[in-house]
């Protein structure tokens, strides 16, 4: 690692050092690579089938809990949904409080929030604690004691009237830390931001659309898929002023390589679902970026769903693995699993594209994504017409459509072992009718512009997710655990060979490298974090938040089971738009999630709680 | 056991079948008895050390969790707080959810419920599920859908506007259901009223207070002290009409002798607070009732503290114990820790009173109660003038009374194991200031007349709380272990030799017959539930909810450690008393409460979970 400024006393330093440390647990995604992968080892595929619970942390806060406790020395950070509690624990003193932080946040925020009122977790870096809330208020906190050391509004309006609001887990990279923006579903315009991890001050911001100078673009050395992308490419494939209400949040994960000094993301949907309101190929949005961590300046961009017809962000984590051999040849490269169903794999120094392949059979939308550099539609997706809602037309239900919006994977991470070289992935299996219809934009309220339900993918085994392993350098699955409801918690991967995830149901399980099922623990309630793992005096620990929620588990969350309520979220949202009869509505309510998730009802209820695991002496 | 009516197809032909079954826990109480003792021993006090999490459960409730599940055959009950949801738990199949009643309620009850949002359980009987509600309405559902069978209003006004609500468990008896009110805050006056559990008609109703009619008393056949009551003894110890809202309210628990076909319950504080506003001895509140289970008529009265001046609420539950052997001979008696700080030992059948002593050396509002039969005063305790608040008197501030309002004990339900012949008592260790001071009446209103703070007992070990052994013959404690907290939960003792109970911190404890700690778990939040175990394909299990709350929590459970909120609280409480800076209004808000336990907020946090535990074959 090459830390090129003078001075280097960078929060990274410590960071890296401390999250180079497998006893602790320092970054929601286990390190900069994202590869949720540890090197403890006391629990083991072997003795994994003893674990039990060893202490367990109600957060106070009901709905759905993303993201993990972080773990740094003998303090474990705990943060909660909104409103955004945070917790320091004491590992000395059986979790004691040593402090804790509930931000007052205006409640108009809940029903600005897309998919429930998430929040992916807390970054540390700089003997800080960084919370990005709901209302994205991005807050610094001693690390010590609980108190702000600064605070610093994100979102462009103050009373979040443009409809912005925050869920994603900050990163520390060097001396900034970095957040995102959510609110595609508002017609937000995403941006990435730098902030000084010192003082809160802005150092660089990169918006998804826009002038050159708004999206640090570099027309000549910026590239995409090797070549300069040239000038005004963040609005030369929009018509007039839409890419201004355009969508291209930045909602997901970041990930970051010190040697090439990049950081890795990627932006959402476009902005309306409906494709008809938006001709072209609507860049930047569902798109991968690499930027440089000091200025932000866009290094190569890959853009996986020109010209969305589906709501497939392409937020979803950049896992980066090195040596992974293709055609020969070791390769240092980033490995995405989108929204779409394709899984590509990149060189991240330069961004070709050396595999792109569905990591679901089920996927239909596209055949498969033009891998022929001399084609004029190199590097883009085959659309299969009967699959494309902009084919269809507006005010067309198009049916069988798979994957449905939340995408074979949504935002629930992957891990990936570099000891299999295998990705273990929780993905949806999960496939949508999709209706566009006409919307008109006002600031601050729902511009969606689709009305969708969500079944099962048909013909399979009748479930709504699996759980698999991944060869990212031959693009193949290796292994498929069939799953009832998506997976929509993030796995971990250990050296001790033991491959974790949790379940909507409420299930942690642990699985070997086979997918093997080796143990399973009800907890509260269902899982939507992802697991952690961390050593505290001697005994490794394993750690999950249940809380059922999130975009999958929204019915149960916003009580949108509940045909009155469904009804008010159709009023909120729909323009006016008729939806059928009351029944039909609760399954379309929650941006078409409520219907095809209604079966969790039988398992599961609203939670918040953390259950820490070990293996008995 | 003697059944004496023709046709005898009552609910409890059944629910006593099915609760003299150890595999289940077919009642709050464990049995009529209200032993909390269970016959199960695979959970033995050389094994228990190896107690592992089973499996957990959110409710997807927050604030007090009190009470806890029954288990019936293979399926297990569990109910919430406010909003007072049910769940029914398929055991076979990994707690799946087999049907959930949400009741509608207006939030307006939350404001009139004195000590938190809890509620103490539902009861089983006659394939029924039986629930009351916060707002007073008692619910019958059947066991096996959760269809409501029958509904009704126990409280008198439909819209509460009296301020009664709905806490404790009902217990199905016979062919009927009983439950009780609460209110005793706002001037309620307190009833006990059985149901048909067919049909949810009102088959009787006992007033605390009021006319020999309306109090179903006898003026000769129902005696006090081996004497009868004489006419009016429901009214005549009060001053002009202050007994129609003279509280007396009948929140705790229920036990039932069978042979004597008596049913034995508490009844709460005299309103108001203030004692100078009610002069006289305040009949029939702070009594222990004995009642003819069909007809509701009084057997015997026992009034534990006359004109009470402290709020010791005389609902805690009577323990039934058989053979306790008191000067030589074998007596089948009652035994009730009261909330003033005496444990009595009285004859079951006659209401005769054997031992009166104080289960906590700290009490001394009283020095003693008169055993001397031949005495003006028999019976009564020996009030001490300097801790008297009617002696000294309105708007002064009577210091260092112990124990506090909240008793020695409260609810909290002790276990009685016959085979060591001793109690198991979960107490409170705090003492008070008292300064009552003048209020009117408003019905609906808060009625409580007196600025109160609690603090653990002075020169005692610095805590909050004991666990303590009883011999209820002797009147002595046989060991005492001191808790930081007051022990808030409901203890359960077994044949395998165990003595459970939780604490606020969130602990459920194990202990041996000499107060030997054998293992401890730190569950997600406080507790305050009752320990439960049954046993399911083999296997005994050990249940508990977890949800900080109830009297002791309000402060966490009510947000009242915020200034704001506490603040708020007193402008509701005080009749525009002055309460001093807002620092000294935190510590009383809660009625008193909130300032004493504050330092439970740096060990939980709210939360609503069950927590199953086995032992590994
Ligand atoms: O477009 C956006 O700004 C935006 C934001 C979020 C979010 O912040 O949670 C989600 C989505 N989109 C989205 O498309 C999506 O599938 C999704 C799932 C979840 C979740 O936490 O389960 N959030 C979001
Ligand atoms: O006078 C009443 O009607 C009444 C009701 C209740 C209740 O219903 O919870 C309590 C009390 N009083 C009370 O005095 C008291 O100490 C108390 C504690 C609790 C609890 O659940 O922790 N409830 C109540």
């Amino acid at each position: 690692m090459t830390l090129s400024l003078v001075g280097g006393a960078f929060a990274n330093d410590d960071l890296q050092t401390l999250s180079s440390d497998a006893k602790n647990w320092a970054m929601q995604t286990g390190d900069y690579a994202n590869t949720r992968y540890s090197k403890l080892k006391k629990i083991t595929k072997d003795n994994v089938k003893n674990l039990q619970v060893a202490w367990t942390f109600s957060t106070g806060v009901l709905r759905g809990h993303e993201g993990g406790p972080l773990v740094v020395g003998d303090v474990m950070y705990v943060h909660a949904p909104y409103p955004n509690t945070v917790y320091a624990l004491d590992l000395n003193n059986d979790g004691r409080i040593l402090w804790r932080y509930e931000p007052r946040q205006d409640p108009n925020v809940i029903p600005i929030m897309c998919c429930d009122t998430v929040n992916r977790g807390v970054a540390y870096g700089d003997g800080k604690i960084f919370l990005y809330q709901a209302d994205t208020t991005l807050v610094a906190l001693d690390a010590k004691t609980g108190a702000v050391a600064w605070s610093v509004k994100n979102g462009e309006a103050a009373d979040g009237s443009k409809g912005e609001s925050g869920t994603s887990a900050p990163v520390v990279i060097k001396d900034k830390v970095l957040v995102g923006v959510s609110g595609g579903e508002f017609g937000v315009r995403g941006h990435l931001t730098a902030y000084n991890i010192k003082d809160g001050k802005q150092a660089w911001r990169a918006y998804s659309m826009g002038s050159d100078k708004e999206t640090l673009i570099d027309p000549q050395k910026t590239t995409a898929l090797g070549k300069p992308v040239g000038p005004d490419s963040g609005t030369n494939t929009w018509e007039g002023d839409q890419w201004k209400i355009g969508g291209g949040t930045t909602w997901g994960w970041y990930s970051y390589d010190p040697k090439l000094n990049l950081i890795y993301y990627g932006t959402g949907n476009p902005s309306t679902w409906n494709p008809n309101q938006r001709p072209g190929d609507n860049k930047w949005s569902m798109t991968i970026m690499a930027r440089d961590a000091d200025t932000g300046m866009a290094k190569w961009l890959y853009q996986m769903t020109p010209h969305d017809e589906w709501d497939y962000d392409g937020v979803n984590e950049m896992i980066l693995a090195d040596g992974i051999k293709i055609d020969g040849k070791d390769r240092d490269v980033l490995v995405h699993f989108d929204r779409n169903g394709f899984a590509y794999t990149m060189d991240r120094a330069t961004g070709e594209l050396l595999v792109a392949k569905k990591y679901d059979p089920a996927v239909n939308w596209a055949t498969e994504v033009d891998m022929d550099k001399s084609s004029k539609t190199y590097g883009r997706p085959k659309v299969v017409d009967k699959y494309s809602t902009q084919a269809q037309g507006e005010d067309t239900n198009t049916t069988g459509i798979c994957p449905a919006a939340l995408g074979t994977k949504d935002q629930q991470p992957a891990a990936y072992s570099p000891k299999t070289k295998l990705f273990y992935v929780p993905t949806n299996h999960v496939c949508m009718d999709y209706e566009p219809y006409k919307v008109s934009y006002t600031a601050g309220q729902p511009y969606v512009g689709a009305t969708v339900s969500m079944y099962p993918a048909p013909n399979s085994h009748g479930g709504m997710g699996n759980f698999i392993a991944w060869d990212a350098a031959k693009g193949e699955i290796v292994w498929s655990i069939p799953e009832q409801f998506s997976v929509w918690s993030g796995a971990l991967a250990t050296d001790g060979d033991v491959v974790f995830y949790g379940t909507l149901e409420g299930y942690l399980k642990a699985v070997d490298k086979n997918g093997k099922e080796l143990y399973k623990f009800k907890t509260p309630s269902g899982i939507i974090g992802n697991v952690t793992t961390y050593e505290h005096k001697g005994k490794q620990y394993v750690a999950v938040l249940s809380g059922v929620g999130g975009w999958a588990g929204i019915g149960l969350a916003a009580g949108l089971l509940e045909a009155k309520n469904a009804a008010a979220w159709h009023g909120a949202v729909d323009q006016g738009r008729a939806q059928g009869d009351e029944t039909k509505s609760v399954g379309t309510a929650g941006l078409g999630a409520v219907g095809g998730y209604a079966g969790l009802a039988d398992y599961t209820t609203l939670g918040g709680q953390l259950t820490v695991f070990t293996v008995p002496e």
